[in-house]
């Protein structure tokens, strides 16, 4: 039975959990209200630092999803910052698609799979 | 080459797979027509079932997605009944985003990750 | 430390990672502009190569979200094109929701992890 290692670990949800030689990240948002591009930035940075705590880094994920909430207005935004962050060589596999989130200040959810 | 099993298995879909020292449910609704409350719990009450036909338990849910199809009209209906069913102590890394669902009748839908 | 194995990878994303007896596909969209049906069958067809790519088949998916634009005009016929490819008795989890995709061309998009 492989052991659990809860990151962040609240009522609701954990920010990272690993297990089982993978680590699985909670839905990252980040500055609420402001433009795509600056909480697209806030939510990689989040990513980083989870990672890292978990033991890992972004040169070991294996898949994003992103939901963005107004594909149209800015789905090339959140693309620009995206891919600059990912490390060349190491992109994981990714799926966008527009969603609503938890609230409208939030524009761009990214959640990740990783492996340690 | 790792073992598969599949509970409740039909043409279209497995309600879970087993593999790898993981379990993947399918994405459960329930209690189609009912209050978005009604709903979750409906949900949690079948994820429970199937984890336990796949020898785990919530305990060790790694990952959670979660669709609302209103979240302005539901969020708060949802959260309140999986803030109660989380174990303390034990909560997945989990995402939630709006998306209308298979039919209108249906308000929640959760899909979870959990390992053995 | 698992070795990570990318597939058709670039800078924006890989369109399949393989690591830990596992593998992760991108989001899987086909023939823009066509009718649900024919971009669920061109879909279905890229992920059967991305899959012999890495190693495995469709009998050995474990998970499977789908994304359908227009769920109340398109759910049927992707479910139709999908119910017969999916191997008898080899059904993964799945779930169904809807969202718009990265562009109006597009009506449906797969995302599939299997194990090896």
């Amino acid at each position: 039975m492989t052991e659990i290692k809860r990151i962040e670990s609240g009522q609701r949800m954990s920010q990272a959990v690993v297990a089982n030689g993978m680590v699985w990240l909670a839905g990252q948002v980040g500055a609420p209200g402001k433009p795509a591009a600056d909480q697209t930035r806030a939510i990689l940075a989040q990513i980083d630092t989870l990672l890292k705590k978990a033991g890992t880094d972004k040169t070991r994920i294996v898949s994003a999803q992103i939901w963005v909430a107004d594909m149209a207005a800015d789905f090339a935004a959140m693309n620009s910052v995206w891919d600059t962050w990912v490390p060349q060589g190491s992109a994981p596999a990714r799926a966008t698609g527009e969603a609503r989130l938890a609230t409208p200040d939030y524009k761009v959810e990214i959640i990740v799979t990783a492996v340690l």
